[in-house]
């Protein structure tokens, strides 16, 4: 059986999904909390894209950046779906890039990588890459809340969480949009790693983060129905 | 003479400075808020370093890394030190590497770049680079707290202020450690682009910003006296 207690043995091995049109602070957010970590733990950590091409934040369509700005950021993978190594947690950001039409091999990694994790960490419309696996089926979880409607299309069977700054169901943490995968993901090495850890990284990286996972002016401030609760 | 005030053109021409080792959230955290308001405004980034040659969050010195962690991220440079184009706006992050012994052609860039551009933000020890290229010197200007003692001795000719989010004075701005960088950015985007601006951001990015620039918890934290207000 598959090691699942986090208080036996904490994860070594994490991986990042990415895709084009990525959302920076999606990932680079959770990823500045668990490169402070891994000062204190010894951690492994893929970048996992379709290619090992760089994978920039820029929309690739034109018309989706009708004033011609040139701004951007490239972060290199390394590793491809196919030679991704086993991995103890995933963690899959959000972004425009959700939304492409060839994100088939994106999700399908997901899909088949998950029965071996320990734990997965989607931040803002990540989750729709999990709710497309198949892999938050029955679960509590929420995402970004400028986007809650389509979210429900996209996860017709997932059972939505409005008002949340995050959801943890199982080994599944989900996070609301963008900055709040960083409240997440503290959240995430308490839990795991203890209080202590997780007070010392928001101290230096002062941060002054959300404990309360109810906490959730966005979802008022998009007048989000109070569902999933 | 050098256009200066931001009333009468926004800044274009963004650019951010990459050195190894540099604080990954130094850098994606304003980038991010930026990559949003490219869509409003036509901007271009470049990512100036040494060389085109990627560049990783990772330690270059193994004694740095006593448990092996294999941890880190790597952005792609746009442009080097010879081919940097002109700048309306520099960043500068912070991080480990500011205390390498390798970085006088990155100040030496600071210095020969400063006098023609309308901005610069500093993002946590990002401001020991600042410091060094002498652009700091007769000004008030904050950093990262923990490390405090050091940032007096790098820049003895700073008004450092030791309780501050971020200072503004003349045309740079500089933030205290890591997170404060997104207070200060988006304190940056409503001094230039308006409120409006600003506050549509941080609802996008579902950020809950600190918008008093004496608002600094971990000043406390770190038991600093007040100095430089």
């Amino acid at each position: 059986m598959a090691e699942k207690s986090s208080s036996t043995r904490v994860p070594v091995n994490f991986g990042i999904l990415v895709f084009p049109t990525f959302q920076a602070l999606d990932a680079f957010g959770p990823l500045d909390i668990l490169n402070m970590l891994a000062r204190d733990f010894p951690m492994n950590l893929s970048i996992i894209s379709r290619t090992l091409d760089p994978v920039s934040t820029k929309h690739r369509d034109p018309s989706l950046n009708p004033l011609g700005s040139n701004f951007g950021e490239s972060i290199v993978p390394t590793h491809d779906f196919s030679n991704a190594p086993p991995l103890d947690v995933l963690i899959i950001p959000g972004g425009f890039g959700v939304r492409a039409d060839d994100l088939d091999p994106t999700i399908d990694f997901v899909r088949r990588t998950y029965p071996s994790l320990k734990f997965v960490l989607t931040v803002c419309t990540g989750s729709w890459i999990a709710a497309r696996a198949g892999i938050l089926d029955g679960r509590q979880a929420t995402s970004n809340k400028r986007s809650w409607a389509n979210t429900k299309v996209v996860g017709p069977d997932v059972k939505w969480v409005s008002h949340a700054r995050w959801v943890m169901d199982g080994n599944i943490w989900t996070s609301s949009g963008v900055s709040a995968g960083m409240d997440a993901t503290h959240a995430f090495v308490q839990e795991v790693y203890g209080r202590e850890q997780a007070e010392k990284i928001a101290a230096e990286l002062e941060y002054e983060r959300h404990e309360d996972p109810s906490w959730d002016p966005f979802a008022e401030m998009y007048n989000l129905p109070k569902e999933g609760i």
